[in-house]
């Protein structure tokens, strides 16, 4: 499956994956495209034309079955399995995303944390140790790390995911503010949150303008 | 200007913005398409459509002044003026965000962070005081908050959201990981770094199947 799948159509999968898992725990057993919609603020039209990237699903009138969708959609996004991630810098970043309530229910397993601040090498965070960037290649071979949460400065950004993706990390979430230089074959996902910031303020302005 | 800009090209705008203002700082006076392509990595051809929904800019040849199309794009992202922010909800991501380097540079001030552990009400961050969510309403009016960062637990963030709008808040920038219901013109940006790893892990699982 080479095509390229819109950024907004899997963040949209994930959504519907939401809502389909809040669907089953409240019992319900089919879904249509217009409930899905409208949980996953869209429109009926779009929840067809973003499935139907991947096959074929539902049946005319009588709508999704609610634990099939949600399996598929698993298996899209790959969730149907446990990752191995290793966290490199282990800073407030780091920590309030193993806050997260779904991080480790989706298959998010930390397997390694990594920093270069002494004082922080061989503290604890819940069952692992933090460990020195030395050791940074053979972690992420041992443990067969595929991804990996870039939370160092910038400055070090570009070396160290040099070092992950040559010992074989595939994918990376990257909070640094730059732009990685990595191989095509490396998925790189940027979150900058100054930049998304200025996504609601270009929003509000353009707003005011135009009124 | 109420066309629709597609969230793409926004986020090319703060790429762009940050190259604009390194080539400035290294004494730069013009740039060509090609040059802000290649540093936003995208193309030139990308670059032109981009900047053509804001009007006419550069001459053909010539390339972009950097002083005046930095002037122009930070006009375009409304960061040419500060911004009052509230934080809601002092735990980690509210901290992690004030670390990043550019967000008090961005003219994004932090005027009020709001908590509703009473552990947390009444000690210092910086300069601020903790405060209770009772005062929520008075300081978004009072101290004149457009924007809030709402970073609170997901069964507190559709009523705290409610409140905020009826203050006056027009943009929201939505740690918890549900879809706020607000009026229509009050812009909402979600953050849900679970679901940009579930991006990554698609990207990866893409990749293997099409192998």
């Amino acid at each position: 499956m080479t095509r390229r799948i819109p950024a907004s159509t899997i963040r949209r999968l994930s959504h519907y994956l939401r809502s389909l898992e809040d669907l089953e725990r409240d019992g319900g057993e089919t879904v249509s495209s217009e409930e899905l919609a409208e949980r996953g603020q869209t429109t009926a039209a779009q929840v067809r034309k973003d499935l139907s990237h991947f096959g074929s699903f539902g049946k005319r009138g009588l709508g999704y079955k609610v634990e099939v969708l949600r399996d598929y959609i698993r298996e899209i996004l790959g969730v149907d399995r446990i990752w191995n991630v290793a966290l490199i810098g282990a800073g407030r970043i780091g920590a309030a995303l193993f806050e997260y309530p779904d991080f480790g229910s989706r298959g998010y397993k930390c397997v390694a944390i990594i920093d270069s601040d002494q004082a922080k090498i061989g503290t604890r965070w819940g069952d692992l140790q933090v460990r020195s960037p030395d050791d940074l290649q053979s972690l992420i071979t041992d443990l067969g790390v595929e991804l990996i949460v870039l939370a160092v400065p910038a400055q070090a950004a570009q070396e160290v995911a040099e070092r992950a993706v040559k010992a074989g990390v595939k994918g990376i979430l990257n909070f640094a503010p730059i732009r990685l230089k990595v191989p095509s074959e490396v998925h790189v996902e940027d979150v900058n949150l100054v930049m998304q910031l200025e996504a609601v303020s270009f929003a509000i302005t353009q707003r005011t303008v135009g009124a």
